[in-house]
């Protein structure tokens, strides 16, 4: 998506670490005109397929879920993540670990917004390591819940997720996808 | 507003001690059409004030607040909720109780991304005790922004949120204000 690109070149920053910082329109200040048109571009490539629900994670992955929710007409779900859940009752949970902060959180989603029937689309601001979307998928699979597609804004590609999620079979979208972050010059995958 | 009213009353539940769950349309799933229409409500309540950007804090709040930015072209900020920050270089911080999980958050926003000159819509999903826009006005104070109005989805006009807040003087706009949540009963104040 040439829009989010142009963004992410002159409103990202890369900091030590293969670092992406989007702040400035994404996990911090959100910039709506962009967000709705990243939710367009998800729903136009996921259209027609009978979703009923988008499944997403607090708190980045809401602004982009919200706008494609929108445009297909059905409702999102945010995971909350805690450190550690104690009550666990009517809830649907799994543990993600995040590399950047390396820290475990579980999230959860209540049994009562998702289930067998539901058609879902997941999407997540970010796809490193894989470990956010594999946790949402396990939540999916225990609701019993059928997985279209995954949408994803920023895709680095030379990280192992891409791969890991591609394992599974299910369609993905990536908006924009970085191939290397390195002598921190930003390069996209080229010819898509 | 009706709509927003009928919602609640249709899809929200009351639990013991005057809880009011909208987990099915705000706080968990999020229904994004009656978002878009919360956020053109403050929108067109707040247009041609000269808004720069509005503030809100993670998660619930960034629904309503993204589609409020949509409308009035302006960037949303949200700022973060930690159990306690130990990294405060470059953030305007205020720390927050909740009377509901009797726990204290700090919550931060980047000094990149407001300060002086700016002009904001403070927006949230609840105002019950208030401490949470009381944190926001403390981080407006830091960054010097002018706060030119408070929107809020729902109000719970029985708490003293909404007292502590006239104090201040800012205009207050909340969409729904309950007056009584007896009996499982919601009761919304009249004549608005």
């Amino acid at each position: 998506m040439k829009l989010l690109e142009e963004h992410i070149k002159n409103r990202g920053t890369v900091l030590p670490g293969n670092v992406l910082k989007v702040d400035s329109f994404l996990n911090h200040q959100i910039d709506p005109i962009l967000m709705q048109a990243v939710g367009k571009e998800f729903a136009d490539r996921f259209r027609n397929l009978g979703i009923t629900k988008i499944v997403t994670i607090e708190s980045s992955g809401i602004a982009p879920a919200v706008f494609a929710g929108l445009e297909l007409g059905v409702p999102v779900v945010f995971a909350r993540k805690k450190k550690s859940l104690t009550l666990t009752e009517n809830l649907y949970t799994s543990s993600v670990y995040s590399f950047t902060k390396q820290e475990t959180n579980d999230i959860s989603v209540s049994k009562n917004f998702l289930g067998k029937g539901d058609k879902i689309l997941l999407i997540d601001d970010f796809l490193a390591n894989g470990q956010a979307i594999l946790g949402l998928l396990e939540v999916a699979e225990q609701a019993e819940a059928e997985v279209v597609g995954i949408g994803i804004v920023i895709e680095k590609s030379f990280q192992q997720g891409r791969v890991l999620l591609e394992k599974t079979g299910y369609p993905i979208y990536s908006l924009a996808r970085i191939t290397s972050l390195e002598n921190e010059q930003i390069r996209f995958v080229e010819g898509e």
